[in-house]
């Protein structure tokens, strides 16, 4: 997706070989039009396929997923992080690891919001080992429904959740795919 | 906003006389179409004001935050919430008090998306006792920046913080309020 390219490149900052900071559009301040765009793309990706729900993660998901939802015409649903949590039967949970963080976080979603049978688009900001898309890919098994597809803004391309993802079955369709960050460039894929 | 009042009567959910459910179209699963149409009657609303920024906070407020930042062509920036905090100089930061949670919660923003001079747009999910509303509202004024507004989807106007806020100067604009949640109903102001 060649506006969200040039945002990377004019608007990104790498932090080091890992990081890629990109606050001032997608994580932090939030570009409503560069979103909107997101959400066009996602609709046009998964055009194949019968959706009826969005499912992200908060908070840096909300915003693409919202869009995508708007343009595929379903609900959004984003799953809560918590660090730990009184089990409950009224909700799915996973434990999600966060590599920046370095903690596990519990992610959830109440039971009411996806239904067996049901086709869900999984949406997240962010691709890097895979774990947040896993982890909610196994809360729609959980539900008995199916995972349509995965679509994420940013995979950084040199860490293995995009391979691990497609190597399960997964469909990943990822809009920018970042190679490398050495030397304080980016460099993308393809 | 009938639109609105009409998903709160159908699909609100009354836990007490204090706690209105409202997680299958706004803070749990969100339906875009509601929010799109938030965010073109809060552009309606303050159409008289000159608005450079939509400020919000993580999670719910990101939904009718990027759809009104859509509506007026600025970006939006939400804060984050953290229990506790490293002191940087690169952010702004808030305590916040969560009355449901009973928690205080440290808010942040990063100091270079709020430029002194600036007028921002302050849009949440709920008005209860103003806690939330009140902490953006100091963040934009140390930075030196103008409140333009606060937009409120539903606000409790039988909690405090609409007429506190209001008080303070505040020009707040909330697009269903609700007078009363007795006897498992919802009954609405005005």
């Amino acid at each position: 997706m060649q506006l969200l390219k040039e945002k990377v490149l004019n608007e990104g900052i790498v932090l080091s070989n890992q990081v890629l900071k990109v606050d001032s559009f997608l994580n932090h301040q939030m570009d409503p039009v560069l979103m909107k765009e997101v959400g066009k793309e996602f609709k046009r990706l998964f055009a194949d396929q019968s959706i009826d729900r969005v499912l992200t993660i908060e908070s840096s998901g909300i915003a693409p997923g919202i869009m995508t939802a708007l343009e595929l015409e379903v609900p959004l649903i984003f799953a809560r992080k918590q660090k730990s949590l009184t089990l409950r039967e009224d909700i799915f949970v996973e434990k999600v690891y966060s590599f920046t963080k370095q903690e596990t976080n519990e992610i959830t979603v109440s039971r009411k919001f996806i239904q067996p049978g049901e086709r869900v688009l999984i949406v997240d900001d962010f691709l890097a080992n895979g774990e947040a898309a896993f982890g909610l890919a196994r809360i729609v098994e959980q539900a008995g429904a199916e995972v349509a597809g995965i679509g994420i803004v940013i995979e950084k391309a040199f860490q293995p959740g995009g391979r691990l993802l497609k190597e399960a079955g997964y469909r990943v369709e990822s809009l920018v795919r970042v190679a490398a960050l050495d030397n304080g460039m980016v460099t993308f894929a393809e």
